[in-house]
């Protein structure tokens, strides 16, 4: 089974972001994946005076994680945006460290916190409902991140169910504060149970 | 002025991992700095059931990153050391950021907490203490970094001086939890002190 999805269906929280950095005039310096890149092109990063980092993936380099600190450092008062608070993904060829990882990394160097801007806020969830015209009950988050998936889904007043594939732990399913309403094998198996309840 | 320092007296802190991992029967995975895996050869690597990350530099690349979260992940109960919890250090071409930084890292990424051998833990002061056959109150911690050289020296009975240099910032004077017995410009200043007080 195999889902088609067009680049219109996608959500990233980078125009979120994009709108921040301007009403707040604030001029970047940048830590993402080449692909984003092309988000940012109207944005001014001349003499930064925050850092913005995302799933740069690769581009975690040693020399890069420094770039972005001394920018950090540099500032009376260091401000750091992180788009996400993921802690790892599954690709073909194994588990990748995602970018909450680099923005703890970055706040324990800085000892600052990072604004958030994407999942798990439940602002992020909200924009990309009101992009659909949707009511938060008439949605369904599926994903496979308890904390980021589930919980900020939640937040938002939708349902949220994790799917047993990628960042899925069996643990998950015991935890403390967040409880999904429905566990589900895999995302095709979400997609069959949905459209049998729409029957 | 300059200081000649021999390799003998230099305390690392991995002799003591060391001596941690044979009694606890552990294999490490290794991510540390070329110049200290001479100090692992003769501990056994295979089949890793822990992780050990010191200050290594540019091999805390992406991938070395992942490999070692994987190690861990993969682990029933992940363990992770970490030699010193320092945040960045200076160099000749700037700031750079030291094994404290990767720890959280990586601590985030396995919800687990490292175990920190060397500074600030006083276990370590105690031991090069030992080694020179001195007592806390003989000796006194110079250093630039508050919480890991002054505050972990001072937990461990001794004095301890920041110099404003290297990892030393203004704000550091009126920290919350810490106060250093004194504050001198530089290492030699500091030198000058120890020595005319001695007169």
């Amino acid at each position: 089974m195999g889902f088609d999805i067009s680049v219109s269906h996608v959500f990233s929280p980078a125009p979120a972001l994009v709108r921040i950095l301007r009403e707040r005039h604030l001029r970047p310096h940048l830590l993402v994946h080449d692909d984003l890149m092309p988000e940012f092109d109207d944005v001014d990063t001349s003499s930064p005076n925050c850092v913005v980092i995302g799933d740069a993936a690769d581009k975690f380099s040693y020399q890069n994680l420094n770039e972005a600190f001394r920018v950090l450092i540099g500032l009376e008062k260091p401000l750091l945006f992180s788009l996400g608070q993921g802690r790892y993904y599954k690709e073909t060829d194994g588990l990748k460290l995602d970018v909450g990882v680099f923005m703890k990394a970055l706040e324990y160097a800085c000892d600052v916190q990072a604004e958030v801007v994407g999942k798990p806020s439940a602002d992020f969830f909200q924009t990309v409902l009101n992009d659909m015209s949707l009511q938060p009950h008439e949605a369904v988050m599926i994903g496979d991140d308890l904390l980021n998936d589930v919980g900020g889904a939640q937040r938002c007043g939708m349902k949220g169910i994790q799917v047993r594939t990628g960042k899925y732990r069996p643990s998950d399913e015991k935890h403390p504060s967040v409880r999904a309403d429905g566990y589900l094998d895999d995302l095709a198996a979400a997609a069959d149970a949905i459209l049998t309840n729409h029957e």
